[in-house]
């Protein structure tokens, strides 16, 4: 889940609107990025002190010319391309899941429109229905998101929790145990055939007003399934794999090329002395602003994908 | 909401049919960003004056190598390509948003032609069932727009503008008390519920002549919810911070680095008198007219962005 | 409304396809952007005589100096790319506005089937409802669309139109009356609240034969509201001005820095008999073939926005 | 229609899958491409022979100078840009094309399900709504697609064909020429308005079992109408023209301009002999192997769309 | 079928999430490039050895001409635009395949809550309705993928499967005997056909409880025709086999021209000693690490549109 933040940008006619956003730290690029960023730091330093007081002039040679070699082949790699492409993909893939993520409300209304008697039973038909709505949305849940199997491990806890009776753990465990010779079909949808069957028998009772009614909760409940069945697509069947290594391979080689690219190298025709007392360069050096610039461009960009890939898992709360 | 301009470019065959469009001021790009350019213009200035006047030569040497340094990486951070990608994002995301935002008027038909009875209780049965949808949807609003919350800041101000009563204010309370342990699930759904028991009473008392008419309310009813559930989504899951993060950052460190840059530098190997007695260039250094464009350019383009990614923001009418 | 050319390159494998399509002079290129060229190369060879004939030779220089910066930055300017991305919006927005439009043909089958008698009063009541839904879309186009309101400027003219009873004009002026206080919202749906009811007031006198009917010709004329409030929204919410603003100033720019950037220049170091004696160049000072191509190109891509923007424009015949 | 060839590359891991395509030559580049390529080839072998054997040597550096300029400026045409843009959204209109074409299938499992009896008169309301649904979709074909029209090129051909009777074409021919007193409102939908007939009478005659069944086999001959209304409305509205022409003048001025710019030049500044004795450079002058793969590119890019702007054309078997 | 893969990135706070998916082979990018790689690195170093070892003297100047002028131009092909956009249509039609997909689920739903008999006949109705669902979507199958074409390649394995029966299978072999003059209309929708007959005849015999139910599940079942319709259309209407091969060409011709063009050249000015002596870049010559990566990124981004084109091909289980 990410972060909300639009109630932080309602100005946009405000000087610097966007400004303030780069001063958030829950969910910001600097808390994803920073472990990567030292680590390329402090290699960026290492081989800047290599070159610089460590290897000999034969040494110093060599080093130069693997830079050069570097930079010079380092640009070609389409990094903001690729990334482009994939990132968009991917943000459409998290954005539809989104709007996959099943909701019980609709069923709600149909179920207090279309069962209207006040007794006990009614009452009890009414939230029976209600919970196993809950109950397969609940467990298709633990199939995708670490979060919510951490919560209900086992089905005992959804009897816990109040979702699930002892007698339809019997019955569930059975139809598991039946699934189980190898079969690998998702068992949660049992919970919403129930509720069909709960409808239809409320009908049959009269408790149930209308056949139109029967129809558009069982239409419901479809939508419920059909939901909860695209997320388990979407967790099962990912971006190919080869378009991502793809793109983790192009950024981290560019990043790699630019640890030996980017170094700050002696003019070699330059006087020695000057050589030794440069100036402003020193910093370079050891803080090579623009690559760190462009290691957060890139990797928050990749970033983006990493979080996006998997919506639902551990880091929910970023 | 933005400002409505097509009609003022019927003719594309018209010379110069968008140019008249650079002479808007409301809503226009002028006033979105004179505050950001000012102040961006004026540090330029400022190390325009600090380079030629005021530095020392040692210093004005430095200088030089940083506005070389950066002159030659800033043109490296992928601008315009990282905006091209994000402000597309933003732009089907808005408008999605506003195909989400419901209307009554298909509610008003079907009521209009279920309830066709002329008596004072039909009367205000078709007035009820509209007042709740609306009712909901203005509380909707203020959860996601400032100033519909400045507005209807609390329920006794639906009550005066009369789309509340008393007596339905205070069940609204009860309920809100209930829901404050903890939850955060919005309540202004209720209205709605309403409705839908209102219609199917209705249909008891055969005020509604049709149980088709029924369904089709109440599945109005439900698109009305859906889209506000919608509308609040957007709301709530914005764009991944990072990636609002990185564009920023691009292009706010791209026009750093531009500051330094851009900044003309005297030729080293021209004679002292001529560096002196610059002509043309002196407007360089104190109007440099592309960068200028270009802060136009990209920080339009962000601009567009920031007033889009919260479209039911404080900006409403700019 | 855009000229029809596809049954001109029924075969691709045939040689130059689409080159015939260049010869097309209605709705093409050469037709929008005349204009404009016109003026551009004037101002070109205007700038291009000044330089060479009538400046002095320290104005030269000066000229020299700011056409080599024109050259250097106009280039930065991402025109292609701003307008790749607008360009890709506008196309499919006017797409979007197209297949709202909506048509009767639907509802005209719909109450063929439904109101199955040969009597007078059937007839009527067909037409009637026909000619609300006419009305209706009628109405509604003489909001957005220039043309139409010229051959509907008042009620009148509907009237005249035999799509406005003389009585119904009356409620109309008597509802807009009551509306003109302020409100802003479309009276034009009213014909269709009409057609509502006639269909429902239909269906107590058994002319339409079936409950079933009656929802799905309600439906169809929500179908049509919801069209032509699309439509509406269209024209009132277009791409924000600050977009288009971008891209106008970008383009715009281009070619202003090309004015002064594409100019020939003498070559300083060249002997002066060669500078006066130029051969080929002669054609470059007068006319610039790839600056005027460029100006095809990207005003061409341009002006597709501009004709786009506002589909509904004074030039639906181009 | 395009060539199938999936079946081809069933087999990723296998190595170089996509290089068999290259292998084929119906529906190849190649085939499309040919007429176009020699005549640019022959061309630009002309330009060689001319400035290496014919020219004098003045001639020969006017040669070189439009040469250099045309090369220098060619490259500043976005041609990949451009028709990375055009060709996305030529590909998208297509498949949405063929997404729209309407199929009986539904409708006749509609008519299967919904009118049982085995009488006679059962079988011919059966075959004769079918019948009017082919003949609806056959007519509209006549007018998007030039191989149908010379198929059916008058309503005679339709009775032969058995889709017509001599008395439905009698009505036809009356409709048509009421209509076509400047009317040019497509006539083929007649069919489905005689279909609805047909559906609504044999409910009336109780041959059609259920209300509902009625409701679905006009809503499935609705859908039919749309679809056919689409496909009419892609050939009618096509991309605009000044897209079109915009990108089609990229590619030709390019190529246009390679013709000059990649021609092989003498280097001026190298002893005659060796001018006189150039080795491989031979080839380039009479083969130009990358301007012509750029051919490749860009021209079959530009086929890909010129193929499926009209996907109906003549060339449906390529 | 795609390695699901999303349940090794749950953490995007994590250090370096992506980079272990780089360690994958089932799937992986190395797995589907590694002959096609192993190929051109031999070719590299073929050259390489050919031109510093076995070429004279003269040899080694041609070779180098050549190298320079592929290095050159092999530059100008947009490789990673072309790719970009190519790979993106493949992947939307490849997701667009998956949701066409058509499952039994939601028409088990309806068969359980509309047909409630506990008779063995009531049973045998709801068990063949299923069968019959499961026997088209399995024949359609057969015709785009090959992998369960090779489980099922003849009726027989059908009946033994269980999902046709013995009568049913002549029928079958009569009927394509029927269509077999000529006709290629796929012959595998007739079993969706006999469970609408089944459906319907269940009414009449009050079996099916509800006129609706008998809608909703037809409707299902042309929801099932309409998913394997589209599947079989995707299988035969591919993307145009010209833009295929466009990208196909540049993808391979790049890296040809690579073969030559990223050669180490020695340099001519320098003395002979140094050339003999090369140090670091004789790494260069035998494993060009950046060349080598491009194959990696340009090559791996084909091979996800090759495995994407057909995802019913061979490789399901890569």
């Amino acid at each position: 889940m990410t972060v909300s933040y639009t109630s932080k940008v309602t100005h946009a006619k405000q000087f610097g609107c966007f400004l303030k956003l780069l001063a958030l730290w829950r969910g910001s690029i600097y808390k994803l990025i920073y472990p990567d960023l030292l680590l390329f730091h402090a290699a960026f330093i290492f081989l800047g002190i290599l070159y610089n007081y460590i290897l000999p002039e034969g040494g110093q040679r060599i080093f130069e010319k693997i830079s050069i070699y570097c930079e010079k082949h380092g640009t070609l790699i389409p990094v903001a391309f690729v990334l482009g492409f994939y990132v968009s993909q991917v943000i459409s893939r998290w954005w539809d899941q989104y709007k996959q993520i099943p909701w019980i409300d609709t069923l709600s209304f149909w179920v207090h429109a279309s069962i209207r008697g006040n007794g006990e039973k009614d009452r009890i038909l009414r939230r029976t229905i209600m919970r196993y709505a809950c109950l397969a949305i609940t467990q298709c849940f633990t199939r995708i998101c670490p979060r919510v199997k951490k919560r209900f491990p086992t089905l005992d806890h959804f009897v816990e929790a109040g979702l699930l009776l002892e007698s339809e753990k019997e019955i569930m465990l059975s139809l598991e145990k039946t699934a189980e010779t190898g079969a690998k079909y998702p068992t949660h949808f049992i919970a919403l055939v129930w509720a069909t069957g709960l409808i239809v028998r409320g009908r049959a009772e009269n408790k149930v007003t209308n056949d139109a009614f029967v129809n558009l909760m069982i239409t419901e409940i479809n939508k419920i399934k059909d939901g909860l069945f695209m997320l388990i697509s979407y967790d099962w069947i990912s971006l190919p794999l080869v378009y991502t290594q793809v793109v983790t391979l192009a950024v981290y080689t560019y990043f790699l090329a630019c640890l030996m690219g980017k170094q700050w190298l002696r003019d070699p025709h330059a006087p020695a002395e000057e050589n030794a007392a440069w100036g402003i360069e020193t910093i370079v050096v050891f803080f090579p602003v623009f690559t760190v610039l462009q290691f957060f461009f890139y990797m928050g960009w990749l970033k983006v994908a990493e979080s996006l890939l998997n919506p639902f898992g551990d880091d929910v709360r970023q």
